[in-house]
């Protein structure tokens, strides 16, 4: 996979297993896009097609994109769509790139359209609390907006401080606080999209409620970009809780920690926020922070309750969790809160590549603990390396497998292991009932296991609604589906 | 419209207006339907046909059914799918028949497919907090199953005791507590879903995320059975709350009790419930039940706060209330559950006909007080009489219009005035922002308001997807979009 990049420039200079005359017509293809927008919003010099080519999930090949085209309006968007179409070129839309499946990646021959300019707040309306946004709205920017008002936007994926709005709806992004707030979904009103003959859908509706129709919003949100592209979106806020308790349970061993998991469901304690690190993600932690943690367990679980019931939760959470042998910090919250913290930004400091992939795999909440049991069984008869953290409440983990010191000469079945490694966990999640991505969605990368999670007739009526929207297939192809 | 039943089973028995040889063919259909079922589960006696030819909504045209079937299992729905598809026969599928958009009304030369008797609970997992249910499974009924385990399955329609999940799940059902539990689409995870051509689909996860793919469930959702015929469904319960704080809160006007819905949210409190009486529903309640209502005050805000912080957010609800004006129940909450209890039960007492109209728009919740006033005027001058009750958390009202002892030799435009007062009161909740349904369906008898909903390419779009799921229209036609 190293080279790829310098072959593929090569395929997109000479064309060599392309249609013939396909880069003539690049050359009237940019002319046209450059003659319909304002100069800086196209570009296609080398360095900058490289950081576009690809976000941040695991690349199997790179393609470099014929383009990188940023919108500053939803007509731009419009006559973006309009030239490639008429030139059958595909579009593969982008917000802050921070997508893990490659649901961003380019493809052969596309243009890499960039929502990040149109980064209005449009509206937020404290009486009725909802807000409307640009696509390339930053997720913690509405949230800091919202907050003065003492609102939030519930889904806060660990990518909260760069990734867009457009983004996560793309994604149906979730978070550390969804077993709570809800996903990307739960939270989305009504969507405007650019359709793929260039025209504007305007879907759903301003109220909480309504149910005029297909919802065609919850169709949209999720679909990465292949039905239609996400111009603006109105959104739902939540109320910011005045009150939070966090609370840090260490274990000494991981099976515990998950077994602590179900017995603050059986307290029947919604907490805002449940994540379990198994020690590995300790050992991580130390390693990035020069903390302490693994001195204190081999696993910990950070508990976050919110609201006007905080404290009742948290003494509830506290009492169950050290009846299952953890031991909690009794002092105030503030070191708790640091954890989520490192928590939340762990993930930020490290992009997969061939050696190393993040997986995404939800199970029932039951199988936490057999889950991780066979993760760790698996990691050892492949010789690769293990860490697990988990959104534990709602099943979503986040194994990373990964190869240390790889030298390919001396080494040379290693990527065989890993990739073992990363099918036999698809497998046995979906044995237990799970999905092959909570919340970071398909992509590119997760195609190859969609056929094992959605058989025949599911993925056949996915790709004829996919034809319904896009017949010309150049919204985002080879992705999602 | 009276006299309508029995023109309609001239049509059928003659088949005056019918394609020739309609009749043979339908005896012929009906002995292919009883040869693939047991005796018990096809009736075609008038009676059974009549009380089969409606759900509660306003009737425009009666038409009795070629029969009604019950299917007493997935295989039975899928043969008479079959059997239909054959015989280009269409299918209202039914479940309690106590919507009230006519989403389940017999239309011409179709059959009723019941799915009560489909009312097994299947599982309920109190660690996974799932439940996978058949379509007849009476809401209230899984609701007393998940308490045994402290959970609940959240979405209440006020019909909660008689209707169906599968029925909820048709019409995406939203209730009281949806403004924090979410309605109906919020808590289903996955579908299996009989098609139009008898093949059976599952869609979704019984992880309480995932995304890997389109939503179709979300899709389904909603779809008043245009799309597919709902035959299992897995739901995510939540926590039954262990404490529950009920607040009344009578005012002297409308409009003070709607200021007070926005004063609750500018504390940034999310009750789990909060319906709004106007004075025409208190006389209602007061002749149904012998209570005084009228007395204390011409509007009444009820709200309910639940969970471990109930207690202090109902301190907070007092004080705002109090602040406000009204007059709040300070003695324990029996008072105040009894009359949420009312509340709930108030519509089964009274079914919409062509001189009574119940609506279901829902507003941007700060245009709850504009839109009342305006539909009080509205009444007013088309000289109709008008009850209001809303879901005041997510804007959704339920208003009434209706017409007393009606003659139609003295008063022959009593219909003509009924109908121009809903139409108008459509009109102005559209141009606050607002929508034809927030929870009840566009059915059959709201599909005159969705066009001025939603544009021509957005009900474009709808047709050509349920074009997609059901070429031959034998789905519930003429319903929904």
């Amino acid at each position: 996979m190293a080279g790829t990049t310098q072959e593929s420039i090569k395929d997109r200079t000479l064309g060599s297993d392309q249609p013939p005359g396909r880069s003539a017509e690049n050359v009237n293809f940019l002319e046209t896009l450059k003659r319909a927008l304002q100069p800086g919003q196209v570009a296609d010099d080398e360095e900058t097609l490289t950081i576009y080519s690809a976000d941040q999930g695991p690349l199997l090949e790179r393609h470099l994109p014929l383009a990188v085209v940023w919108a500053d309006s939803v007509e731009d968007v419009q006559n973006i769509v309009r030239a490639c179409a008429e030139h059958e070129v595909p579009i593969v839309p982008r917000g802050a790139g921070t997508g893990v499946s490659g649901g961003a990646h380019a493809t052969r021959g596309c243009i890499v359209l960039s929502l990040e300019r149109m980064n209005r707040i449009l509206d937020l309306d404290p009486d009725d609390e909802t807000a409307v946004v640009e696509p390339g709205v930053i997720n913690a920017e509405l949230n800091a907006a919202a907050a003065e008002h003492g609102l939030m936007y519930a889904p806060d994926p660990a990518s909260y401080k760069m990734s867009t709005i457009g983004g996560n709806v793309a994604t149906n992004a979730g978070g550390l606080r969804c077993a709570k707030y809800g996903v990307t979904r739960d939270s989305v009103l009504a969507l405007d999209v650019v359709l793929a003959d260039g025209s504007l859908l305007h879907t759903g509706h301003q109220t909480f409620k309504g149910v005029a129709g297909y919802d065609l919003t919850a169709l949209l949100v999720g679909s990465e970009g292949t039905l239609g592209i996400v111009v603006g979106i109105t959104v739902r806020l939540k109320y910011l809780p005045r009150e939070v308790h966090t609370i840090a349970a260490f274990y000494q061993d991981f099976r515990s920690a998950a077994a602590g998991v179900l017995a603050v469901g059986k307290a029947r304690v919604q907490p805002a926020i449940m994540e379990l690190l198994d020690n590995g993600t300790l050992v991580q932690l130390d390693e990035l922070n020069g903390s302490d943690l693994q001195t204190r367990g081999k696993s910990l679980l950070l508990v976050q309750t919110d609201g006007f019931g905080a404290a009742a939760e948290a003494a509830v959470v506290r009492q169950v969790l050290s009846d299952g042998g953890a031991t909690v910090t009794m002092e105030a919250s503030e070191e708790a809160e640091m954890l989520v913290e490192l928590r939340r930004n762990s993930r930020g400091v490290e992009v997969d590549d061939e050696f190393r992939v993040g997986e995404d795999i939800a199970v029932p909440r039951s199988k936490l603990v057999d889950f991780v049991a066979a993760l760790e069984a698996m990691a050892e008869r492949h010789q690769v390396r293990l860490k697990v953290v988990a959104h534990a409440g709602d099943g979503n983990l986040h194994p990373t497998f990964w190869l240390d010191r790889v030298d390919p000469a001396t080494d040379s079945d290693a990527l065989v292991r890993l990739n073992d490694a990363l099918d036999e966990s698809i497998r046995v999640g979906l044995k237990m009932g799970g999905t092959i991505t909570g919340e970071h969605g398909v992509g590119q990368y997760k195609l190859r296991w969609l056929g094992l999670e959605q058989p025949e007739p599911v993925r056949e009526l996915q790709r004829r609604i996919k034809e319904l929207f896009d017949p010309a297939e150049i919204l985002n192809p080879g992705k999602a589906i």
